[in-house]
């Protein structure tokens, strides 16, 4: 048996989900409008329902993750200014530096001293420093989070920590903005609404491709004021889109599944504990993320991927994510492929 | 009878058609996979087949028209750079000042002295001054041309006078980007391929959503080495979506549905003869998109609009755009409102 | 006599005057201090006299007029926001596209159809448009004026004009940056002094290198609330200088010297008409600056040239520019070398 | 006794000296041109010698150094991409964010683990990571040094930890920024010319006003191309001045008196060897910076310069800057306040 007639496995990342059937008939049958002039319905029920469960007033619907974090950043940070996030947030290392180039953003990593993904609120108080100095100082205005945070091992900041930190920013005259593209494991994982998980944050991002399901598509919140600007930067960008409606209806099917995630979760628990077994050197998954170390990093990447089970390299570790298309019998698959693999 | 009760007749735009059944149902069963990581199939064989249509070696899938000039400006300028296109040309009236923002470019407009849409080889010539002064001098890299002009009243460039511009733009060494958002009118108004407008240009953009019925998506298309590159600007301007073959599903079948604009043509040219007869001053369309002028044009659109006629302002005038959700008996109505309807 | 013999006497711009011993010998002897911390005192007595001559409330030295004129429009631009110019504007064209890099604004140039460099209060009013339209469309805040107009011929516009144009302008809504680099020049030729010339405006940028002899240094002026934005934007642009008073003390003497221009206007008027006698095209200069038309531009151009005499091409002419460090026996000796030369 | 009545002695910066009449003369004497037309033969002749000194082809006069690395940030950078820089260097925490705004670029800090504003070249190699991943990914083509470095407290990178870094970031594909504001100072400290503190690096800025004692000017340094494309992007941002030789005059003066800052550096050692005699916690100067910790900064503070003896914050410590305009005598009178002052 070569290594190539193994059907893949696809850890890569919870975006590479395909629509199921149910989907693609919401999809199908959706009501739709052109949604730059004078929007589409079921565009607008995404966003007024995505809104109250992210405790928002309200919403606006986007093509992507990346493009409703810039959005909000770009709305939040002026020429220059300064803003703070965990290191390795997804606003610094994967957005190919739109924080710097379109929103103009200076970026400064805090060290994640309180655990995984997650600053201490003196570590952020420190970085904040003198909120504000003399005409020819950087400014401050911007704290950005990430709950769960990716490159973190899809780590979860629990509300009271999250409050400390919202406490400090705000007590120092910051805007917090919360990337929550995964918020929907976070609230998940802590048994708690995703609302819980946005209580004083000024803004928050989430996706509804990652890991739920849908084709495309991310939701940006905030105030009514907010979301007016944020609908005209969307459409400076070259994200507004007409019938829009066809990718909403599928987004409003991914926010029905949210539950399903705890099954995601027990598999990357499963396929942590099965790669600890195995002398792997692995985090404690959070959610549905799982981080594995490894000596050549490169060479076990290729390793794994002749088996058919594909991964990718991240924060210098090689990164399992569970998804729903991948079932409790996928996880003990691979586990066995890795175990007579070698 | 109040006016409120007739039925909405809806001329604003080509972009608020609506996916029928044959088009929800190729997207309902669009193979997919995650086109950010590496490529979704359907998304693959739409870029293929638009690059073939409009005679380019490769082509980009972007969720709107507008990102898809963008990506090509952000990419053709450098930092202050000058560029020449038609006065009112979508990139620069109607994207909102992201050729200036984000692709750092210095419109300068050349007047329609050839006819509507189209200025002349001297006109460009002019504008085009000395090419490359000191270096103090601003620099003038690129021609931005439209076919066919929307703001012009849907204007055709034919492909002679397209070869002129486009051999005075080359002899002084710039790039020539086509926004072709439209092409597929001009296509058939001449009766001649795509591919026959694009000769000699380094980039053109294409969209599905107007006129053809698609729902989200246009198409940016140039050489490999141009297409790499934008398929990178296309990821930091937030445009990278997942399994976006459920959209270019729809794509496709706009395709195959080219021929239908002969008809919305028709239509349009019925509806200015009509409008003519009425005694309103009113363009010669040479293709789908209908001028109407009115001493008061505020007052004509709410008149319009009182009658369940939908309409735009643009350029000073009142728009009426035909497309394939309109019938022949819809500008019959259209008609008989006006004529009754004073 | 080989041509190279002939000293050459330099018309190419204003600013190639040299200090002269009363303006080094205050450089000398400047008090200064750092002005990038809490203030150099000789720029400080400079801004205080350049804003009560502009008749703002307040001013801020910079390095030149081309930052002046940046901060500016960086203060007053959104991203992406259209700003109206005279065409042939500094701003537009002599200044390397920063207006849209740096700015992200969209120019749009207007018709002189007033007289040089003046558009009428009609074509400023219909370039403004609907102000302010839905959210996808382009703004339109800013009217930015220049007095005189370099590229247009040093043309002056009078205050009356300027009046209607201010007032079309703040009738819409929208703020206006006077560019008067040249200012003094249009007060001299007037007879009236520079704050009637920027009557209503919220900006206006002046130069001192311009005509007034300075080595170096521009002013922007405004309200107290503009001018710290602009010290910032000045020290963000690196424009923030520390012992600038060296440079400051010659601004002032060049403002103590506004008078002599009367005698720079009269030798270009003397020029122009010695040009005219030749059998040249040229205009009526109303200030400082002498336009003259050639079919073989570049060839007069080295013709000139070949006779010391420099000149620099602008808007397809070519441009003499009379200067403080030129005496009327410079005219004449210029104008015999034509008169002989060919 | 009030402490009003003592007279100030500033240790803010090496920004605030004054020049003298030496300096002043040769100002008052220079030659001059226009040097945004065809050159100042005293900048000229500056940025050839500048150039020799930090060893590299070619150098530009800028009126700050703030705007050489920001030129050199702007070209050496593209959209987007991220630079590295060890924690608290200039370009990331002084310079307003231009860094970003301006260059595009995201600063990714460097811990100083080999010592004061030393990164060790695992550290380095560590953070360049991947120099070039899949399309979707951050970019990393600069490093930027900075020597001496300002908020470590003047620290120096001796010649072998300097080549051991370049080394690494040349290996990766990176070019190499040397922010050399007090480059002079590192020089003097090792007794080594500053050319043998640029080796490898492609460009290079240094400033005449930063304890030289000249009042304006800095200089970025690089390849002839580089310079090219620098000139005009110091147009561009404003930073053109015209008869820039009487600047550029004081700049020469300046680089005769390197070799003072011998006695500045002993009179920072005094200091510091006084302020710990006193109980304070200070750095071991290396240059010319002096760096206090205390509980209460903004106490010290103040309590400091009621004494007269004026300081700034500086990385949460209390900075005295060492510079010409104070003596030995100056040092003693200020440690002789701190003594009985409390």
């Amino acid at each position: 048996m070569t290594s190539r007639s193994l059907p893949q496995i696809d850890f890569r990342s919870d975006t590479v989900t395909r629509p199921d059937d149910v989907m693609r008939q919401a999809m199908a049958k959706a009501e739709v409008g052109d949604n730059v002039l004078d929007g589409d319905p079921t565009v607008g029920a995404l966003e007024q329902r995505a809104a109250k469960l992210l405790g928002m007033p309200a919403a606006l619907w986007t093509p992507s993750g990346t493009m409703a974090n810039l959005i909000a950043l770009s709305i939040h940070l002026q020429r220059g200014d300064r803003f703070l996030a965990p290191r390795g947030s997804h606003v610094i290392t994967d957005e190919l530096g739109s924080a710097a180039w379109l929103a103009g953003g200076m970026p400064e990593p805090l060290e994640h001293d309180a655990g995984p993904g997650r600053p201490t609120p003196e570590t952020l108080s420190a970085a904040i420093g003198v909120p504000r100095g003399p005409y020819y100082a950087l400014r401050t205005p911007l704290l950005c989070l990430e709950n769960t945070h990716n490159t973190a091992g899809g780590a979860v900041t629990p509300p009271d920590e999250h409050a400390q930190l919202v406490a400090v920013a705000k007590e120092a005259g910051l805007t917090v903005h919360l990337d929550g593209a995964r918020i929907w494991h976070a609230s998940v994982a802590l048994g708690i609404p995703p609302a819980a998980l946005t209580v004083g944050v000024d803004t928050v991002s989430a996706c509804f491709s990652k890991g739920l399901g849908a084709p495309v598509g991310s939701v940006v919140a905030g105030s009514e004021e907010f979301v007016e600007k944020a609908r005209r930067m969307r459409q400076m960008l070259g994200g507004g889109v007409r019938q829009g409606g066809v990718l909403a209806a599928a987004c409003m099917v991914a926010l029905d599944r949210i539950d399903d995630l705890a099954e995601t979760h027990e598999n990357a628990t499963r396929l942590a504990a099965g790669l600890a077994e195995h002398g792997w050197e692995v985090n404690a998954p959070e959610t549905n993320i799982v981080q594995v170390g490894a000596p050549d990093l490169q060479g076990r990447l290729a390793w794994l991927a002749d088996l058919g089970i594909l991964t990718l390299p991240s924060s210098g570790r090689i990164r399992f994510v569970a998804h729903r298309d991948l079932s409790a019998a996928d996880i003990e698959e691979t586990l066995q492929r890795i175990k007579t693999g070698g």
